[in-house]
């Protein structure tokens, strides 16, 4: 059975993030004030093979910690549907 | 009144996605088989001041056409929701 994953991934609280600060600082001079607080991030969307959600999901994790994310510096939020369900994770 | 936005941003389909690629070649060598479609996006996430989650919205969107994404090769979803409401949007 396969499954739609969404690999959610952002820096943790205190950890520097220069590409978000860079956006914020330009924003006003471009026309855009009010805007506070960019942080920047990144996704990794695939689809996995597994016998159920629960041995999707573990996997997934698994996968998300080995390799797609620095657990030092990044938190990341796995979700898992089965394919083709959700338009978040799927499309 | 404050809102917080998430921009999820993703390559158009169709378009390469070498990063996505990459991962996926890699994964069975590392003793992940049956890993398929990888495809690496990002996110942008910031506070924004507007009168109400209309004005929110449609600067936000204005904002992510010009500056945050390259609308030829990209797609963007944008998500308000009033500050500290959503988990997803917000944390």
């Amino acid at each position: 059975m396969k499954f739609d994953v969404l690999v959610d991934v952002r820096l943790r609280g205190g950890i520097a993030d220069p590409a978000g600060a860079t956006i914020e600082r330009a924003l006003p001079a471009l026309g855009y004030d009010g805007v506070a607080g960019v942080t920047v991030g990144k996704t990794v969307r695939f689809t996995i093979e597994a016998a159920d959600e629960a041995e999707a999901s573990s996997r997934s994790e698994d996968l998300c910690a080995s390799f797609l994310t620095n657990p030092v510096i990044e938190d990341a939020t796995v979700t898992v549907n089965p394919a083709g369900e959700s338009a978040e994770a799927g499309a």
